[in-house]
Order: structure tokens, then sequence, then C-alpha cells
């Protein structure tokens, strides 16, 4: 089987699996009224009105009907019907009958395993029997048809798979990500909060959060300027006429955020930072020496997302994005393109990820500039990713309305994708603003415009880092890389004697004075996952040593302060964990 | 004479000199209507509706006929009349007749000098011949009434001192002060741009001003932690509520940008900081043992200012605050206060402003708190100055409603005051929001907040920053350190090889490989006020040295590469510049 076929049987299997789910409901609850049950990514759910509220405890009821009901290994069995024996089939069924109601054609199909029967159009595996691993996970609230408006449903979420071990191996996984889950850790470890008050989607970034995001900015500053880009700044807002000749107030407007008015004229927040610095780069005549021109910004814009969809730092409704605009002559746009995934790729590895997944999008239906250029600059993405050596795919039509673009994705501790780089080329604002450089020949000639990020914004980029990492960042990312333990007041002094020749060499160091017991305070410390734990007692004090122990635990016993130096300093150097 | 009463004098010989102008003016254009004439700070204007426009070289014209009036020592005579009088007088004076009706008495006064009537409340000098050195500056448009549905008027602007030698010294200053204007030279350095387009008074950062800001910053946020500030971050809008809460919608209103709809809820640009850090700071429950909590961020507001009132950076819509708020006890308040002062004075050291003044602000006639904990906190306030041996002047009523605060204004290179750090303690926020800690008793207790900046914003700052180093920046903060500047084309690669040593040591360098010749290429880099420029030719290639000129264009000859990397890395350390 292709892995297309693999997935449009499990797909198959997963309805299956919750048409099931409505029998076994059904059997328990013979007055339910169903809304919809659709096989989703790794399993499936359906919407009941149900007479009572169900709680956990009724999951391992319904699984066990559900057991009952693949053990019989029922047919299912498509039928044709008009509407009129539909809706007298479904007649106690309102949601249904308003389904029924809003199908185009005067024929609809339906479905039956055994008692039960579904409006459906399918298609379904052949029995029951062929259902393998399921299991049922939790219990939602769920809006019938998404609206807030119409009675709120309880929504049952299964999961289903072939085989009962990548069952266990996906439920282990969940359960790993459970644990990872930044908005938990974010909390934990103090990194962040959002706040109802102030609105969803908006973080505030607490002291931890900000050092984290502070020692990625120095670096991302850094490895920018040392690749010839340009770091600027601009405003949060403008005028919202710069965004009708960007064309954003056509495209874009649904996530726009609704305009101030100042004076008579409106302006808006900004959603993107390419027009502030399309504006510098027409500050002056530039001529075709001076470019490229690799403008840098975190830049944090706002974009209006529906709050259904927000999640912790992942999905928010203001990010800093680590942004660049490079304005460069077609003949450079190639040398640009291989600039810029290198980077990437540099960064990515840096911070961990070695996996990834690229994607070259191509001209969609609705495009800006010519054919001729679209094909050209494909063509450069093509070949700096074929010259590279990368394995990518080809995303036919999935370009911007203004040019090709690469998309990496990076695959994390748990396998999982999310957004990281992209790399767009622009044909679209150099046109609408008029962006040129003066040629050789002396005359006017239109720049090609990359939008690009490499860690993708400030925000999910932490999500991304936080769960990879389970929040036990590598050294140079820890917002506290030691604390120092004593065992006993009398080793205080010590204690703080040797933070603050740590520190003299730039390691995050905190000593832990509380009068509680050593092992609450190392407890504590693991918590908070602080790469090492420097305990000092009589023995340390007396031999100006140290005594290690990691966050994994590991105890590595006693050494002198000059050896953990050198071996904290060369972890950070290195950029990794110290035996993670 | 008390300073005061110099003042008074002094605005009274000004007040004088804009009636001696409208006379010199009726002289030479009798069909002048006149609008209004008031002193202001160091001169005085006129504003007139006139059948011609006024250029430069009217103003000696002018200037001599007012000589002649003041040769003339005219007595300046006060009248009283009621308004029927005084319409009669002035009734072909159509914006002196709107002035009339709007007097409250039925009593005006009149100031008569020669054939010249003014209605006008004085005082005024004797007579004409009171009138010491003057000069007339400049014309400009301006509405009657400030309105610009009036028409637009002439205002001629003057200047007048005691002495010819004080108005010497202050045209002087004026013309330095012109040459450091930071807007010109903001555009002469590449440090920034404002644009129509995007909207007035919000800036764009070129390259070169995020590296000013930049080193800035980051030496900000090192001293801030070293003083055990914790840097958050918050963001940019947040529900209108929030500052329905805190009272800033009632008392801010019109500074505020009006609010963005977004799923039903009022959402505003933030003009401040604080009700985010409130917000971090209510994530937790905090103990006494906790406090202080400093919070600082180097947070970026927006707010509403008239465009009339906009002036290059100095005067924004949009600007970066180098904020922080102290949660403490009542007990350490004090103490806060006194790191804060010293903080504020280690910042403006460390930017060569050794000269300030400060002002303590008390309690308003609209207040919020209580009468008792304003004496406390304004005792406080008042103690921290006194022990710290600081010379302060009262400024009585002037605290904001929320708390008395001290105010400090930096007096830069031409004897400008500039608005610098405020310390401002608030009794109102903490309430509104509930803002408490666990004391030692185990009960709630409200913690008192200080709000305060050490360098009020960035904008502000290297608006000034610019101004009083006219531009060429202590060596630390030029955004180019040092140019290399090769004799001829065969020196090249001796000079790129230079420019990589020394940014192995951090010195920022560029090599000016262009083929131009090397006056131009010396005198570009000191307009751009690059501090050092090394000049290679044959000899310096031979003997491994360099040649070293300043961009004061002092030549210091030749020197080993070391000996110049020690010189300015020991000036770099200093924070100063080299023989400016």
């Amino acid at each position: 089987m292709t892995s297309e076929e693999k997935e449009a049987r499990l797909e198959k299997m997963r309805h299956s699996a919750a048409h099931v789910m409505a029998e076994a409901v059904q059997s328990l609850f013979p007055e339910t009224k169903f809304g919809i049950g659709p096989a989703i990514e790794d399993g499936f759910y359906y919407d009941f009105e149900l007479p009572q509220a169900l709680v956990a405890d009724d999951l391992p009821v319904i699984e066990a009907k559900m057991k009952e009901i693949i053990a019989a290994d029922v047919p299912f069995v498509r039928e044709e019907m008009d509407k009129a024996k539909a809706r007298q089939l479904f007649s106690t069924q309102h949601y249904k009958l308003e389904l029924i109601e809003e199908l185009p054609d005067e024929i609809v199909t339906i479905y039956r395993q055994g008692s039960f029967i579904d409006l459906c159009r399918g298609p379904h595996v052949n029995s029951t029997g062929d259902i393998k691993a399921f299991k049922l996970t939790n219990i939602a609230g769920a809006y019938w048809r998404g609206d807030e408006k119409h009675p709120m449903l309880q929504r049952i979420y299964g999961v289903a798979f072939e085989t009962e071990p990548e069952l266990e191996d996906y439920l282990a996984r969940l359960a790993e990500a459970g644990k990872r889950d930044h908005r938990k850790l974010g909390k934990e470890l103090d990194l962040f909060s959002l706040h109802d008050e102030a609105g969803p989607g908006l973080v505030h970034w607490h002291p931890k959060g900000v050092l984290v995001r502070q020692i990625i900015e120095d670096f991302w500053k850094e490895e920018h300027r040392k690749r010839g880009y340009d770091i600027v700044c601009t405003p949060h807002i403008a005028k919202v006429n710069l965004w009708k000749t960007s064309g954003h107030w056509d495209f874009y407007r649904e996530n726009l955020y609704s305009p101030m008015d100042v004076e008579g004229q409106e302006y808006i927040i900004k959603p993107m930072n390419c027009l502030g610095h399309i504006l510098i780069y027409k500050t002056q005549l530039r001529s075709y020496r001076s470019l490229p021109l690799r403008y840098a910004e975190l830049g944090t814009v706002y974009r209006y997302e529906r709050s259904g969809v927000l999640h912790g730092l992942a999905r928010v409704r203001g990010f800093t994005q680590d942004d660049a605009h490079i304005f460069c002559r077609p003949d450079q746009l190639e040398a640009e393109i291989v600039g810029v995934v290198q980077l990437a790729r540099f960064m990515m590895d840096t911070f961990g990820f070695y996996d990834y997944e690229l994607l070259l999008s191509t001209r969609p239906e609705k495009y800006a500039g010519t054919i001729q250029a679209w094909e050209e600059a494909t063509e450069s993405l093509r070949k700096v990713l074929e010259d590279l050596k990368l394995d990518y795919r080809i995303d036919p039509g999935e370009g911007v309305f203004y040019g090709p673009k690469i998309d990496i994705k990076l695959r994390d501790a748990l396998g999982r994708l999310w957004q990281g780089p992209t790399i767009q080329v622009d044909f679209n604002l150099p046109q609408r603003f008029d962006v040129n450089y003066v040629g050789d020949d002396g005359s006017e000639h239109r720049v090609i415009m990359v939008h690009r990020t490499v860690l993708g914004s400030m925000e999910r980029f932490m999500a991304c880092l936080i769960e990879h990492y389970a929040g036990a960042f590598p050294v140079w990312l820890s917002p506290v890389q030691a604390v120092v333990i004593p065992v006993a007041d009398r080793h205080l002094d010590y204690a703080h004697q040797l933070a603050v020749e740590l520190r003299g060499e730039s390691i995050r160091v905190q000593v832990d004075d509380r009068s509680e017991r050593m092992n609450l305070k190392i407890r504590e410390a693991q918590l908070g996952k602080v790469p090492y734990m420097i305990v000092v007692g009589d023995r340390e004090l007396a031999t100006s040593a140290v005594s290690l122990r990691l966050r994994s635990a590991e105890d590595l016993g006693s050494q002198s302060l000059s050896e953990f130096k050198n071996r904290v300093k060369s972890i950070i150097e290195d950029k990794t964990s110290d035996k993670l």
C-alpha cells in the first residue's frame, strides 16, 4: 500500500469507529440526539445531545460496548433513498433533519450497522470487525455547527490505529506531549502568562521567559549582522493607506484589526513589518552596487485570530517575527536564497532541531507578476534546494499570491512538525511601492524582495523549544544555569562567594539560601529544570570544592571549582546540554 | 535683583518689544490687522494680517524702524476705558474686536506708545528706550488662535536681552543649536527617518540608529539586572476595560488612541506599561519576603500628540520608555528611591550629562490616596534628596494625581534643559487593581508602586544625545568606530586584514574601498563623525603600522596596530571620546 492508500484506509476505519461509538452511546442512552461524527487526525469524534453530562468514568463503559459491537463483526451497509424516506427514518433526530434539508441532491445515502443508522456519505470499512486498536480519549463541549448561538453538545474524542502497538505508542506520545505542554511548563517554570483581562492571545513574558528570549534574540542579531544583515526598527502603527497600497487591506482584511482614527486619518496596528522596511529603503536612491540590502527586525505584529484557535504561545494574536527583507537584483536572488537556507539550517541545528521537512510552493491560481518572473524565481528556489542536496516536496499552487516560497517544518523530539523558517519571493510590493535601484546602465530597475523568517516568531519558537526540551533547555538557554545549595547555615558565606565567582564568568547562578531542607531544594531545582545543582557542605568548604548534581538527578560527586567552571563554560560554548 | 525680578523685567521688555515691532510694521504697512503679540521664552512674537507675504529681507527694515522708535524713547502709557470706547478705538481691527468681546470686565486696558495703541493688560517698561538688545529671527505662518479653521496670519519672532553680549551669546548658541539639530544630523548620519505616508511622529530607525540604540539598551539591561531588576515584556494592545479600571481612560483620554474592536470587545494600543506589569505581579501570591520586585521593560507606548507639537525624535506619537515599576512595602520605599536616584545619576554621568536640575513635585488639588500617605511619601522623596545632598526645587502642587514625584532635567552642552529621569510614587493603581502582598502577620497589605524611567524614552534621549554631542558620539556609542582608508589599491588587502583583526576585538570597523581620492574619504568619514580614521599606505604596509587621524581632524601620525587597539579599547571601556 502507498502511504496515501494507508491514510485512506485509516480514515475509513476512524470514521467507522465514530459510528460504532454512536451505536454504543445509543444503546446506553436510547434518547440520544446525534450531531455529526467525522474522522480527524489520529482518530474521530461524535457530538451527542444526552440526558446527562458524561464524565471520564463513562468512557470505559462506552469502550466496552464498542468492543462488543466490534467483536460481533457486523457489516456496514450503504443504502440510497430519497429525502422523504430519510426524513421519516430520522424523524426523531432533529439535527439529522437539519442536515438532510441542506443536502443538494434529492437522493441521500445512509449507512447501517446492526440497529444503528446514520446519515452518511461514507465510505466505511466492510464491517465493524475491521476496526482495530482504538481508545476514547476525552469529552468536551462543542456547539452544534461550531456556533455559540446553537445548543452545546457533548463531544467524545477517540483515537484509532491499525495495531495495538501503534495505539500504545501514540498514547505514550500523547502522555509525553501532555507533560511537555508549553502552557503547563510555561506556568511551572514561570516563563509567561496570558490574561483574559488584557485579552486572549496576548503574551506577557515573565523575567525568566524574557531572559531565554533575550539570549535567543542576542544570538540572532549577532548571526544576522555577521551575515551582512542590517537591523532596523519600525513603528507598530501606520496609516491604513499604506496597507491599501500594499494590497494587504484587500487580501488579509479578516486578519487586520479595525482602524483607529488620528486627526481624521485611519491607522492600523501593523500585521507585518515589510512596509516600514520599504520606507527606509526608499529614503535614499540605491545603486546596484549597494545591493543586496538586508533589513532585519525583531518586529512585533498583531493579527486577528478567532479566540477558538488560540493556543498558548503557539497561536496568538500578537507575536514577534524574526523578520527580514532582502532587496536584491534578479541576478542576486539565487545567492541570497542560498544564504537564507544556510542561515535557517544553522539556526535550527544550533537549537537542536536536526530533522525537518522542506516544501517548495508554486504559483497559485490568483497571482501577481508575470508567469516568466514566477518561473524564474521558482526555478531559483528549486535550484538552491537541489544544489544544497536537500530533500524537498513540491506543494503545487500553494505559493503566496505575490511569489513562490520555501517553508521548512521542524520535527520536535516527539516527531511532531512545527512551522519553522519561511522564505518568500515577492514580485508584488516592489511593483506597488515602486521600489527600484539604479543599474549600471544609469536607469532605474525594479528590485526583487525576499521576505523571510528563520525562527518564525519568538512566541511559537519558544513553544516549540519548551516542548522539544520538555522545559529542560540547553545550558546556554537556561534562565538559571546553576543553583548553589548550602547544606547548613554555616555554608552560606561559601555559597555566596561561589556565586559571585561564577557570575564573574557570566554564569547565571542563584543561591538557595532559604532555611529549607537540602533535599527539598534539590527537588525544586530539578523541577525548575536548572542544569546544575552545586551542593556545598563541610567537606566542600574544607577542600574549596563543589559537589555537583545534574537536573537528570545524576550525582557527579566532588570536583574543584575550576573543573566545574571549565565544564559549564564548554557546554555553554557548545550550546548543548550536560548529559540531558 | 532676584532672578525672579530679573525674569519679570525681561518679560516686560520682551512684551514691550512686541509692541514696538507692531508699531514698526504699522508704519510700513498701514493697513495691517493685528492679532496678538506676547513675550515668550527668550523673546517675543506678533501675529499680523498683511497685504503681502514677508520675506527674510523685510526683517532688517522692520528692525531699523524699531531702532528709530527705541531711540526716540517714547513712553508706554496705560489707559482704562469701557468696552464701547475700546470698540470705537479698534473699529478697523477685527481681531482686536473679537478679543474685546471675550474680556470678562466692562473696563479694559490699552497701552499707547506714540501713535500705536494696543489692547493689552501690560505690564510694560516705562518707555521704548528701555528696550535693550534685540533681534528679529524669523517669520512663520500661524493660524489665528491656533485653529486651522481660522485665517493664517504671519508671525514675526524676535529675541531680546538686557545686553548686546547676552544677545550675541544667545544668537551664537542658536546657530550652534541649528547645526546640532537632531533632525538634520539624524538624516546626515542616516540614523532614523519619519514618513508622512506612515504617519507623523512615528520613528523608523535606520541600521546605524538601531546600533546606537541597541548599545544603550544592552547597557541599560545589564545595569538594571545588576541592580536587581527583572526584565519583562508585555503586549502593545489590551482591552480598554483595563484602562478604565486604572483611571487612565478618564484622566488621559485625550492622549489615548481610539479603540479597535475585537470580537465585540474594545482594545486600545497601550499608552503606558504599568498595567501589564501589574498583571504579571498578580500571577502569584507575593510574600513580604519576595519584595521589592522591580519589573523593567523597554516598552514601546503610543500616545496622541497634536501634529503641531511633534518635533523630530523629541516629541513623537510612539516611543520606547525605559520603564520600570517597583512593587515594595512602605518600609522599603525610601531605600528604593535612593536606588533609583543613584541609578539615574549613574546613567546620566555615563552618557556625559554632569549638570541637571531636580524638582520635587507635591500634592495637587485633585489627588488619589490619603493625605497621610502623600505626606509620608513626599517626606521620603525629600529625605532621599537631602541625604544624597542634592540641590532640588519644590514644585508645589505639580505631582501627578496618583502621588508625588521627582523629575530630573538634563542640561546639554548648549545649556538647554531636557526632560530626563522621573520617579513617581503611586497610591492609585495598587488600590484600583488590589495589588497586595502577604505580610509577616499572614494578612494582605497593599504594596506601594513606583513608576520610573532613567532615560525617559529612547527617542527623546537619542535626540538629546545627538544634540549634546553634535552627532559625534563617544566612541563606545559610535555606530562606526573606525574607517580604514587605503591610500591606493595596492593597500586594499592590508586594509581588509586590519579590519578583520580589529573586528576580532569587537571594534566596529569599515573599509572604505571605493576608488575615490583619499582626501574625499577622510572628509566623508569626518562628516560621518567616525571617531578614528586609519590611513594605510606604503609606509604603514612596510612597518605593519597604522596612520591615525581623529574626527576632530587631528593627525596622530603613525603607530603600531597594538598601540591603536589598546588606545581604542581603553576609550571604549571608559565610555568617553578621544580628544573630542
